[in-house]
């Protein structure tokens, strides 16, 4: 990586007379995925993980990553005059203070930040008397010759026979929480939420089947829609009706909100980027933050979503089964590693109706590569496989009818008795959750340690969250529910999909994880309570199971899953993995 | 009850020319227990439970209280005109809404107010035009003849047999905090805060061993102490030592602070009242608004506090016993119900060393009764008992060397197998936090589920936590930690003392509730990891165990902790009670 981006970024710094300038990696959208147009953090330092932000202040330059980043950042960065950080606001903000003076003046580009995400440096900033300058114009987009064009691909009707309910149906509902909080406009701060909304869906961000869009709806539940992309369909237009007035500059979005006398604008803090509130402010419209009503409504799949998921899963569970069915053969050819892995799994999931895309980048880790637990393969680090070892494969697809996200670990060879005491402990939280019932209110935080249990028993534990919400064709990351140690207040309701996913890593041995979509559903004879149904569909590793560590229950509900398994994908794949399947799925009993 | 209270007040209101006004059920330091001084909400409404707020509006009022005193309330307001109201602030801010106007002013007493807990009221009214104004003086202490005089009891040195730590290190812990955090003085605004740091205790609240008091320490260790009784003795000062100025009405403590140029002051928010931080504005000293320190380091028991809540415990289980061992011939007796039976406790209690007070109002419930999960027993509402049905008592003492809270439930004849089942699913909730191994940095909201799993699978809950923080000779209700639904975001750490009290209640029938004090200490062999162990001592009632549906590890702890239980108290109980002890912890087998 040569140091000439970073030298001319500190060039037109010094021209729009500030002393600083923050580079975070995200979007105007908030995207956990973003377009290469936005890939600024990578483009000045070579740094390319999914989170991280790069602070300058005069003629110092860090880059503040989190700790499953550590190594990689590291190794981007090169020899480039940059100090690695801690991602923790209190660090940035003591860097930030050493590194300027007062009287000195940070600038930030205000669409790729939020008030609350900005909130806390602004007021340890202001106490050292620096400035925090919202500036006009990215100084990047200036300086960078071959930046890539932003995406522009065309929004689609996305039918009803994957999303059970129309746009307007949608609208009319929302438009009803408007009018009972006496708000005339709610801001619909990205493409997620415009896709939902108006049941429309697009290919501009990697992994995530969204069209860059924005918008404000109305207590009449009308709309105004800005789509990044001029070049849309006849079919668009009618699908979106005269109800939508469809713009494609963020003027005209703006000055539509006025022309509908929305006065008051209900918007979420969280997802709203700061150059929306100016624009908002400045036409003196009223704020009203409070929790995005959409992203609640989202996270709950109706019967036609969720029967989506469940045929989704059928197609991506008989792809990742021919993918692990051929494994064995696989590993004992020559410069098969964890880069072919995924190319092969990758090739069963193409040949699958409807599949688009990955539902994001495939984790293939074997043995020591499996215990990093936010891996990504490359060609520098993927290591060849062989016919022992423990292998994890973390994938996931993007079906029009549904979101997959699923990890199998698998050993290759006769697995140690103390991976298979791991493996086990893993596969009773993971049973634990799936077989939990719970009375309705409960948040996924009361529950996550569940998860845990069978690890913390032997002194044990992962660091990371046991579910994340999965979309109905959106981001396979989707809020607001979660499972994890970290507060949501968030209670799990009827018809959210979430991942259950525990895990276990040996640094420098090997990394074990089991994950399953479920969703939460009614508990049959049980008003109030509420409890999981599985959608994913693949055999988990007989091998590494110590069935001697499992209750009677445990094990009835592993044969049961698996028996379920067998039966449901029989028929869709192909013969090898039929009969691998038989052997996969076969009643375990205790020795 | 007589109107002459309430219309005293309404005049009084009009001369003080405020359109409302708010009586809470506190005193100034935020106490659950109150002086009879500071009953103002009894001897208004004739309410007296441990939660509740009037509120007047011209000529309404209006009695908040929450779900478990709905009854009570209703019964003791009688016929007056006052309302009953659900204590919840949205309804407390409608309900002023809408009986006030536009202009009227809405008195309150800045002594029982913290400002985050008037925060949203005043937002809601202030939206509507109602100013709130802090009134100097509370017009019910002007016109309440009969008011009983403030407690004055004098303040005690607490030796160092029981505080393991003298005050001087205690002072000098706390003084480090406040230099990291460059603040010259901390708000001490409490008499339980006191009562930690200076080693000192009283008796000037019921059931909690404390004198009225609060202060100031500053940054060199040196504090001023506001006692609000004048007549202590040349011990206490010797004790307090010539580092802390005690003063005895408040303008002193305040000019104190002032002497000792403390510009700028730590106070936690949730413990300080509104007129504190009024006298602090007012000669103008900077407030710094973060979490009391001394809360925190009060909740980890040191070793002697530990060691000596194990040696009250003793006591206190052999007090409970031999109640136990003497209750099946007492309910045999006439005239022998509830309110009879908390005779008997406090009579084997008060035998005790040490005993000075019940650590809270005994919760003696028999059958229905006990199903009312905050029941208090009265001459009305107690219960004849006879030798059948069920019984549960929730109990505790104030001992210098520590403070109890334990509850058992017993069946005082053959129970039905519902009632035994019900009872063994709480006590495998129990028994799954007694043995939980978890680690550090652990919340209480993240393992309160384990306690309900049991119940959760037969589609059953309680409507309470799981424990709650005890005190050391202080309040048996002590936070920050606790273990239930709500989030505290704080971790257990080793020393702390909680109850584990899972419980059932079935409306109209019984209440089953099993309450043991366990402490959090490190475990053994895993480092990082933390867990518990028991304090309480007494049986758990063999009849109402259905032992096939405990798990081998469960039984295993279940006669274990009744071995510990017998030969711990053998030589501790009469003979009566001894050969009681030996049939009620006989082991348990599966049939």
């Amino acid at each position: 990586m040569s140091q000439e981006n970073l030298q001319a970024l500190q060039r037109a710094l010094v021209e729009q007379q500030v002393q600083g300038f923050l580079v975070p990696r995200c979007d105007e959208y908030q995207n956990e995925y973003v377009p290469a147009a936005d890939e600024r953090l990578a483009w000045l330092t070579g740094f390319d993980g999914s989170a991280g932000l790069a602070a300058l202040a005069h003629t110092h330059t860090a880059l503040f990553v989190d700790g499953r980043y550590t190594l990689q950042a590291q190794q981007q960065i090169g020899d480039q005059p940059i100090e690695q950080q801690s991602l923790a606001t209190a660090d940035i903000a003591n860097w930030l203070c050493n590194a300027l003076e007062s009287g000195d003046t940070l600038g930030f580009d205000p669409r790729l930040h939020t008030e609350p995400g900005l909130a806390p440096l602004k007021q340890r900033l202001n106490e050292q008397g620096i400035e925090l300058r919202a500036l006009d114009t990215n100084p990047i987009d200036q300086i960078w010759p071959d930046r890539p064009a932003p995406p522009s691909g065309a929004a689609l009707p996305h039918p009803q026979i994957f999303t059970g309910e129309d746009s307007q149906s949608k609208r009319q509902r929302i438009a009803e929480e408007l009018k009972q909080r006496q708000q005339q406009a709610l801001w619909l701060a990205n493409p997620e939420v415009c896709a939902w909304l108006f049941n429309i869906r697009g290919s501009d961000i990697p992994h995530l089947p969204v069209a860059l869009s924005m918008g404000f709806l109305y207590q009449d539940g009308s709309a105004t829609l800005y789509l990044a992309a001029d070049a849309n369909s006849e079919a668009l237009q009618k699908h979106l009706g005269s109800d939508i007035e469809v713009v494609h500059d963020k003027d005209s979005l703006f000055s539509a909100a006025e022309r509908q006398h929305a006065q008051s604008v209900w918007a979420d803090p969280q997802l709203t980027n700061c150059w929306t509130l100016q624009q908002l402010r400045a036409r003196d419209i009223q704020i009203q933050f409070s929790r995005d009503p959409i992203t609640a409504a989202k996270a709950r799949k109706n019967a036609t979503e969720l029967e989506g998921s469940r045929a989704a899963h059928v197609r991506d569970g008989a792809a990742l089964c021919e993918f692990l069915a051929a494994l064995p053969e696989a590993v004992i050819q020559q410069n098969f590693g964890e880069m072919e892995a995924v190319q092969l799994l990758r090739s069963k999931r193409e040949q699958r109706e409807g599949f688009t895309d990955d539902s994001f980048d495939s984790i293939s880790g074997y043995r020591s590569n499996g215990a990093i637990v936010h891996y990504r393969v490359t060609p520098e680090s993927s290591l060849p496989m062989a016919a022992e070892g423990i292998y994890l494969i973390d994938s996931g697809g993007q079906y029009p009818d549904g979101t997959t996200d699923v990890t199998r670990t698998v050993a290759l060879g006769a697995p140690s008795e103390s991976a298979r005491d791991h493996f086990t402990r893993v596969l009773k939280g993971h049973i634990a959750i799936a077989t939990l019932k719970f009375p309705a209110g409960t948040c996924g935080e009361q529950i996550d340690a569940f998860a845990r249990k069978s690890l913390w028993d032997a002194g044990l534990d992962y660091a990371h969250g046991t579910g994340h919400g999965v979309g109905s064709f959106l981001s396979v990351h989707e809020g607001p529910q979660r499972i994890g140690k970290v507060t949501t207040n968030v209670a799990l309701e009827a018809g959210m999909i979430v991942s259950n996913e525990p895990g276990f890593y040996l640094t420098g041995e090997y990394g074990i994880r089991i994950e399953n979509l479920i969703f939460v559903k009614e508990r049959e004879g049980f008003p109030g309570f509420l409890e999981f149904e599985d959608l994913t569909l693949a055999p988990i590793d007989r091998q590494l199971i110590n069935a001697d560590l499992l209750s009677d229950a445990e094990l009835l509900w592993l044969n049961d899953y698996h028996d379920k398994v067998r039966t449901t994908l029989a028929n869709a794949v192909d013969e090898h993995t039929r009969d691998w399947l038989t052997e996969a799925t076969a009643p375990i009993t205790k020795e």
